[in-house]
C-alpha cells in the first residue's frame, strides 16, 4: 500500500503537511483496552426477541460483524475516544458508541440490496437479504435503527439531543439523502446535489463526534470542533475510499478540481486535524489518539504500523 | 356497515358491554378544533433538502397524505387527546402527533413494497415505490423516521424516554418483529410467534398514548393505564381489519379461540376502554373523547354518526 504514504515533505494547499510522526503505540493500546467491552456490548445489542426464527438474530449477528469478520469499528472508536479525550469515561459512551455502529451497519444492510448496490457479500458473509430475503434486510435494519435509538435515548441528560441528531444523521438530510443522490447519479451535476451526496458519509462520522462529546458533557465550542472534525474526516475517509473504488475499475485519474482524490483526501485530514488542533477542552493525550485514529480511518499509515485497516 | 354494529344488550365474557351512547359530537368538535394544526404541521414536517428532484417531496408528501387524501389520523388524534386529558395542551403535544403519523406512514410504505405486501395503490395514489423506485421508497422511509426520531428527541423534558419508547416500538421487538412474522406465515403457528405478531400493530397505538401521557408530564400510572389502553385498542382495531380484510377475502368465520374475530375485538375494545376508566389523572371529558376516538377506530359507530372512517 505504498501508493497510500503520505508526502509530508510536500505543503498542502490550505491544509499544511500532514505529520508523519503520529505513531501506532497509545490507538493499538486504546483499541485493545476498549473494544472488548465495545464488543459485548454490541454483541448484546443484537439479540431477537422470542417468536422469531434463529435465521434472524444470526443475520442481525453476521450484519454487525459479531459472528464472523468485524468490521475496522472505527465511527464507534471514534465516539470512544472523544468521549476520553473531552474529559468523560469510555465506559459512559459505550452504549452511543454501539448505537453509532448500528446506525452504520443498517446502512450497509440497505447498500447492499438489489434495489440499491446489489452486493453479494459482507464483511465475508452472504449480504443480509441473501440470508433473510428483501423483506427480511429491510426489517434487520430496522431492528439495528430501532436498537440505536433506545440505546440513545437512554443516555442521561443527553438522550433526547442525541437523538434528534441521530434522526436528522440518517434522514434525507444526512445519509438517506446522501444515498438518494447516490442512486440516481445526481450528484454528478455538482452543487446542492453534490454537497448532499458528500453527507452519506459525513453525518455519520459527525454524528460519532458529538456523541462522544454529550457522553462526556463537553462544552458546546468542544463538541462543535469534534463535530467539524468528525466531518471533514468523514469526507476525507470517502475520498480514499472512492481511490480503492477507482483503482479497482482501472479508472484512477484526477478529481473534479484538477487535484488527485488522494491529495484532496490528505488535505482534508490536514483540515480535520486543525479542527482538533483548536479545539478547547481536549486534553493533548486524547487529541492524539483522535489523529491516529483519523489517519488510519483516512488510509495514512502511522509510524511503526504493523497493519492497515481493511 | 351494519355488521359493524355492536349488541349492547349482550354481556360479553371478561368484557363488559359496550355503552351504545357515547356521542359523536366532542369528537367532531375535536378533531375540527385540533387537526388544522396537526396538518400543518405534518406537512411542515416533510420538506426535502436542496439537491433531491422535486418528486421525492411529493412522494413524501402523498405518503403521509397531506397530497391527496388523508388518512383518518386516529393514531397522532389519540396522541393529541391524550395530552388533553392527562392535563396537558394540544399544542406541545403537535410534534409527538407528527412523530407518530409519521412513523405509521413509513411502515405504509415499506409494507407496500413488492417484497412485503407488493401493494400497487395508497391513499388513492400509486404507492411510494411506483412514484420513486423500490430504492427510493426505501430511503423515504428511512427520512420518514429520520424526522420523527428529530421531533421526538427534541420534546423537553421526555425527549430521550420518548425516543427510546419509539426505537423499541419500531424495532425487532415491535412493528418490525410483528411484519417480520407476518412475512413468513410463522404466527400461524400460535405461541410467541402469535404474541409477536400482534405488536405489528400494538407497538403503535401503545406509543401514541405514551407520546401524549409524556407531552403531558403525566404520572406514571396515568401512563402505564393509557398504554394498556392503547395496547388492547390497537388489537381490537387489527382484528376489526382482519374481519375486513376476511370479508373481502370471502372467508369470514370463527377465529382460533371459536369467537368471531368481531366479537374478540368488541370484547378487545371494552378492555381498552375500561383502562381509562380506571387510570388516575384523566378528566372525564378527555376519557369520553378517547374512548369516542377508540370506538371509532375500531371500527364500532358512534351515537349522531354520519360517517364511518375508512
Amino acid at each position: 500500500m505504498n501508493e497510500r504514504m503520505p508526502s509530508p515533505s510536500r505543503p498542502k494547499p490550505g491544509g499544511g503537511p500532514l505529520r508523519s510522526s503520529v505513531p501506532e503505540g497509545p490507538l493499538t493500546r486504546f483499541t485493545g483496552e476498549v473494544l472488548p467491552a465495545f464488543e459485548a456490548a454490541l454483541a448484546a445489542s443484537v439479540t431477537a426477541p422470542a417468536g422469531l426464527t434463529p435465521v434472524v438474530e444470526m443475520a442481525l449477528r453476521r450484519a454487525v460483524g459479531v459472528e464472523g469478520a468485524p468490521g475496522s469499528r472505527w465511527r464507534p472508536l471514534l465516539t470512544l475516544a472523544a468521549a476520553r479525550a473531552a474529559g468523560g469515561t469510555v465506559e459512559a459512551a459505550i452504549p452511543a458508541a454501539v448505537a453509532v455502529e448500528l446506525t452504520h451497519t443498517a446502512s450497509l444492510v440497505l447498500d447492499d440490496l438489489p434495489c440499491m448496490d446489489d452486493a453479494a457479500d459482507r464483511r465475508g458473509v452472504p449480504s443480509t437479504h441473501l440470508q433473510v430475503g428483501t423483506g427480511g434486510a429491510i426489517l434487520v435494519a430496522l431492528a439495528l435503527l430501532g436498537r440505536a435509538a433506545e440505546l440513545l435515548g437512554r443516555v442521561p441528560g443527553e438522550g433526547g439531543a442525541l437523538a434528534s441528531s441521530w434522526g436528522e444523521a440518517f434522514g434525507l438530510a444526512g445519509m438517506s439523502g446522501g444515498q438518494a443522490v447516490d442512486l440516481t447519479g445526481a450528484f454528478m451535476q455538482g452543487g446542492a446535489p453534490r454537497r448532499l451526496h458528500r453527507k452519506k458519509t459525513t453525518s455519520l462520522s459527525s454524528l460519532a463526534l458529538e456523541a462522544g462529546a454529550r457522553c462526556a458533557g463537553a462544552e458546546v465550542e468542544t463538541r462543535d470542533a469534534l463535530v467539524r472534525f468528525g466531518r471533514d474526516l468523514g469526507w476525507a475517509y470517502q475520498l480514499a475510499d472512492d481511490v480503492q473504488d477507482w483503482k479497482e475499475d482501472g479508472r484512477l485519474g484526477k478529481g473534479a478540481g484538477g487535484r488527485s482524490p488522494r491529495a484532496q483526501s490528505e488535505r482534508l485530514l490536514g483540515r480535520a486535524i486543525r479542527h482538533l488542533e483548536t479545539a478547547p477542552g481536549l486534553d493533548a493525550e486524547g487529541r492524539l489518539l483522535l489523529e491516529a485514529l483519523a489517519r488510519k480511518a483516512a488510509g495514512f499509515p502511522l509510524a511503526g504500523e504493523a497493519r492497515q485497516w481493511a
